[in-house]
C-alpha cells in the first residue's frame, strides 16, 4: 500500500532554502587575522544564486563538478550552497596533499572549474600542472592574484558575482543523485572518491542538530575548525544553517592563538577539530592565557583523544570535550562518545576514552578474521562494519570490493563493541600489532604514553622480529626540556599493561609524521624505519 | 551522476532495531493508577518478534490493516513497532469518535485484524457491531475480557505471544510503502484518511530529537499524554526509541491526580498534551500542591496555548510550555514556537503566543482568497500552505483536491507568517468571521477573555447579521463562583481590541462542547446556536 505522503526530495537545495529564510539573519563570520568579515545566511543565499549564475555562463551544467581549493570561509559555504543545489557536484580538493596527488584526484573525479582562496594562489599555482581537465579558475579576494595561470581562463569571484543576477532557477534534484564528491587521504594506496547523495547529505546535516550528539540549535555559534575541504567539516557547515547557528570560520588563521582569540570574541559555543589543534590551545591558553567560558562543547576527532586530554580542558579551561568518530566514507559522523546516564564519573572516563556509540540511522558490527560475526559483549576483538544511508557502499570509478562485506562497509578500525553498541578502538586493521599470535594494540601504547607528564606525542608502529613475528617500536617526542629514558617509559607502560606488551625498541624523535589531515602516519614511519632513519634504544 | 552511498531505507524496523539494541536497557514504563510496569525495550522488541509471529499465524501478511484500540501503554508501543515493521500497515483508531463513525472508517482502511484494551472492552463491544470487515480481536490485559464478542475470533494478546518464538525475520520493506494510518478528525465532514510512509515516519520521528524542538536524548523521561492513537503521539514513541529516553505511558489515567503523580514518581523531563490537560494540571497543583520540578519542557498543542497558561506555569511551578502547531497531515509535528535569540522577555512572550516556526524539513507559505501567494511580512493574513516529507499529498481512496494546492496543503489555518517563518494563526479558515468586509480573529478574542480572571473558557462563532453580514457571538464559561456581565467583558476587550470588533452577543454556558480529542467544536456550537440552544444577553 502506497503512503498518501508528498514525495519531497531531502536536497541540499531545501537546506539553503530552509537555513537562508528562517535563519536568514544569522551570519556566517570569516576571521581575518585582525578583525571578521560577516555575511548574513540570507545575503549568502542571494550570492549563492549569483554564483550560480555566473556558473552556468562558464558552462558548468548537469552534474559537471566543480572544485574547490579553499579555507573555511564565507565563499567557500558559498560554494557549498551552490555547485549541489544547481544539480552540479561540489568536490572539495585537500590542499595540503601533494600536488600530483591532488592533480591525480581532480583529474578522477573530471573536474571541470575550480574555486581557488587567493590566499592559497602560491600552493595552486604549484597544483595547476597537474590538473589536466580543468577549463575555469575562479579566485577568490584580491582580483589581481592568480591572473597569471596558464592555460585555463581565471575568474575573479567578486567580479562573477557582481555581474550576475540574484535570481537563479534551482531546478529540481533527484535525492540520490551525487552532491558532493570526497576523496579518502588514503595513508597507504591511492585515494579513493566517495559521492555524497543529496539524500545522504540532507540526513547527515540532521546529526549535528540531534540532542544526543551535538544537539546544534539557533543559540549556537559553531567554529569548524576541521576543513570543509576533507569530510565535509564534520557536517557542521550545513548543520549550521539548518539549526540556525552562527557559523564561525577560521579561514587561514589555525594556529592557536588566533583560535582562541576567534573563540573570545565570538563567543563559540560549540568547536570542532581534531585533537592536535586541542593540544595547541591547551599549551597556549597555560602559557599566554585565555578564555573558553562561551564554548559549551568541544568536538574532537580524527584520532582517538587523550583522557589527559579531555581531562586537562575539563579541569583547567570548564570545557567539555566529546569524542567522535568517523571517515571519509561514513560522511564523516559516526559515533560519539556520550557516556550513558546513571554511571560513575569514572565509569564515564571510560566511555569517554572510547569511541562511543553510532548516531542513529547507522548501524555497527563487529567481524573476526574470517568474515564471521563476533557477538557484541565487549570482549571480542573484531573489526568495526558500519552501514547506513549516509555511508558509502562503494568508490567512485573505482570498486575495492575487498572495502565492503554484504553490503557493510568495513572500517579498517579495529576494537571491541559492546551490546549497547559502545565502541572501543584498539587499532587500525593495518596498524595492529601481532606478537607471538596475540594482538597488541598499537593506540593502546601510545595513549598511556602521552599521559606521561614528559611525553608530547607518541606514536607506536610493528615491526619484525624473528622470535614473535612482530614486535612493537615506540616512538616518541619528549616536551621540550624533558629528560626521560625508555627504561623509565618501560616502567610506565608496565604499570598499565601486560609486560609482555611492553616495547624493547624506542626511538626519541623531534616529530611524529603526520598525514595531510593532521593524522599520525604510520606508513612514514615505517618507511622512516626501514631507511634506517631511526636511532633504535634497546632496553629491557 | 549517481552517488556512491548505501541505498538503505529508512523504516520502522530501523527504528526499532537502533532503539531495542543500543537503546535496549532503557524502559517503556506503564502506570497501573497505584504502580507501574515497567518493560525495556529490549524485552519490548523481543516482544514485537512475538507479536509479529502471531499476527502472521492469524493470516496478517503484505500491507494488511492491523487497528488499534488503545490506551498509551506498552502494548500499544509493541504494536508501533511490530505491524509497520512486518510490513503491514497500523492503524490507531481514535476511542473518542462515535462508534459509527469507528466503523466507518474501520470499514473505509479495511482493517482485518484489531488489538483492544481490555480496559476498553465496554467501549469496542459498542463499536464492534459497526464493524463489517475484523476478522480477529486481539485484547490485552485480562484474557477473560471480550471472549463473548460476537462474529470475529477473539485472542488474548498475552496467551498469543506466549505461544510465539523471539525471532522474526523482519522483511526488507519499501521507505516510500505505508507504514501506518490515522484519520482526521474532522470537526466538519467525514474523517479522512492519512497514510504515513516509513520514510516520512523516520523523518518525522528525528523532528522531536533536534535541538530547535524538543533536543530529546537519553537523559529523557518522556510523558505522552497526547494519545498514540491520534496523530502518533506527536511523535514522541518512536523518537523516544531513537533518542534514548524512557517512555512513561499514563495508560487510561489521564486526570489531572494521576498525571501529577506519574511525573513525580518518574521523574518525567519532558510532557506533551493539548492545553486543557495543563489547564487541568494547574488547577490541581494550586488547590492539592505536587512537584513538577523534574519537567524540563512541557509541549502544548492542539489548539492555542493561551498566555496565561504559560505565564501561569513558568511562574508558579518553574516550567516552560513550549507551543507547538501541527495536523494529522502533518504527521503532526509542524511548528514550534521558540523565540529567537536576542530579544526582550517581552518580545519573547509575543512569539511564545504564536505558532513559531515549522522545522527543518518544512516549508510554508501565505496564500490570499484567489490562490496567490501573500508577502510573509508578518502583516498580509492567508491561509497557511505546507509541504515536507512528512506532509500528506493526498488522502487515503479521496482524493479532497480542494485541500491540496499546487504540491502544498492547505492546512485551513489562517494568520501571518513574518519574513523568518514566524507563524500567528488568527482562526480557522472556516471559523474566520467577516464583519463589514473585515475580517475578526476570533482567536485572538478568545484568547483575551479567557486571560480574564473570571473566565475558564471562551469560544467566539461568527452569526449571520443582517447589518454587518457576519458579527461575532461569545460563548463564555465562568470560573466556579464568578459573576461577571456581558457589559463587564465588553469593556475587557476595548482595551485589547478595535472597538467595532467587540462582539455584541454573549451567552454564558456550563461547558464548551470539545471534539474527540479536546478542541473546541464550533461545529457543534454553530449547531446549537441555530436549534436556539443558547441564551443571547445583547450588550453594546
Amino acid at each position: 500500500m502506497r503512503s498518501t505522503m508528498m514525495d519531497i526530495p531531502l536536497t541540499v537545495a531545501s537546506i539553503m532554502r530552509y537555513g537562508t529564510t528562517v535563519f536568514g539573519n544569522r551570519e556566517v563570520v570569516t576571521f581575518t587575522g585582525d578583525g571578521t568579515r560577516r555575511r548574513s545566511y540570507e545575503e549568502a543565499g542571494r550570492r549563492a544564486a549569483r554564483l550560480a549564475n555566473a556558473l552556468r555562463g562558464l558552462g558548468v551544467d548537469a552534474d559537471q563538478r566543480v572544485a574547490t581549493f579553499m579555507w573555511n570561509n564565507a565563499e567557500h559555504l558559498e560554494a557549498y550552497l551552490t555547485v549541489p543545489s544547481m544539480g552540479a557536484v561540489l568536490h572539495t580538493l585537500n590542499i595540503r596533499l601533494d600536488p600530483a596527488e591532488i592533480g591525480y584526484i581532480a583529474g578522477h573525479a573530471e573536474d571541470y572549474a575550480v574555486i581557488v582562496d587567493s590566499s592559497l594562489a602560491a600552493r595552486f599555482a604549484e597544483v595547476l600542472p597537474h590538473m589536466h581537465g580543468i577549463k575555469h579558475v575562479i579566485v577568490t579576494g584580491d582580483p589581481a592574484v592568480g591572473a597569471d595561470f596558464p592555460g585555463v581562463t581565471v575568474h575573479s569571484y567578486e567580479d562573477l558575482l557582481a555581474a550576475e543576477s540574484e535570481s537563479f532557477a534551482w531546478p529540481e534534484v533527484d535525492e540520490r543523485a551525487a552532491a558532493a564528491m570526497c576523496y579518502t587521504s588514503g595513508t597507504t594506496g591511492r585515494s579513493k572518491g566517495v559521492a555524497y547523495s543529496h539524500r545522504s547529505t540532507y540526513l547527515h546535516s540532521l546529526g549535528p542538530c540531534l540532542g544526543n550528539a551535538f544537539g546544534l540549535n539557533e543559540r549556537d555559534s559553531v567554529l569548524p575548525v576541521v576543513p570543509m575541504f576533507h569530510a565535509n567539516a564534520w557536517g557542521l557547515a550545513y548543520a549550521g544553517l539548518l539549526a540556525g547557528a552562527d557559523l564561525v570560520m577560521p579561514d587561514r588563521y589555525l594556529q592557536p592563538g588566533p583560535l582562541v582569540k576567534l573563540i573570545e570574541s565570538e563567543r563559540v559555543t560549540v568547536a570542532g577539530g581534531v585533537p592536535t589543534i586541542w593540544l595547541g590551545v591547551l599549551a597556549h591558553i597555560r602559557e599566554a592565557g585565555g578564555d573558553l567560558s562561551s564554548l559549551r562543547l568541544v568536538i574532537a576527532g580524527g584520532s582517538a583523544v587523550p583522557r589527559s586530554l579531555q581531562a586537562a580542558f575539563q579541569s583547567e579551561l570548564g570545557v567539555r570535550i566529546l569524542q567522535a568518530w568517523g571517515m571519509t566514507e561514513t560522511s564523516p559522523l559516526g559515533s560519539v562518545a556520550n557516556p550513558p546516564p546513571g554511571v560513575t564519573e569514572e565509569e564515564a572516563w571510560r566511555y569517554r576514552e572510547g569511541q562511543g556509540r553510532l548516531i542513529c540511522t547507522l548501524e555497527g558490527r563487529l567481524v573476526g578474521d574470517g568474515g564471521a560475526v563476533l557477538p557484541s559483549d565487549g570482549e571480542a576483538v573484531g573489526e568495526i562494519e558500519v552501514r547506513g544511508p549516509w555511508v558509502t557502499g562503494s568508490y567512485y570509478k573505482d570498486d575495492d570490493p575487498g572495502k565492503f562485506h554484504d553490503g557493510w562497509l568495513r572500517t579498517g578500525d579495529v576494537g571491541t563493541m559492546d551490546e549497547r553498541g559502545f565502541i572501543q578502538l584498539t587499532d587500525r586493521a593495518k596498524d595492529v600489532i601481532k606478537s607471538g599470535g596475540e594482538w597488541i594494540s598499537s593506540m593502546m601504547l601510545e595513549n598511556i604514553l602521552m599521559s606521561h607528564p614528559d611525553v608530547a606525542e607518541s606514536a607506536v608502529i610493528g615491526i619484525a622480529d624473528e622470535k614473535w613475528g612482530e614486535r612493537p617500536l615506540a616512538a616518541v617526542v619528549l616536551r621540550p626540556g624533558a629528560d626521560v629514558s625508555a627504561e623509565k617509559l618501560r616502567e610506565f607502560l608496565s604499570g598499565h599493561v601486560p609486560r609482555w606488551q611492553v616495547p624493547e625498541r624506542w626511538c626519541f624523535i623531534a616529530e611524529i609524521p603526520k598525514t595531510s589531515v593532521g593524522k599520525f602516519s604510520k606508513r612514514q614511519m615505517r618507511e622512516a624505519y626501514h631507511h634506517g632513519d631511526y636511532e633504535i634504544v634497546e632496553a629491557r
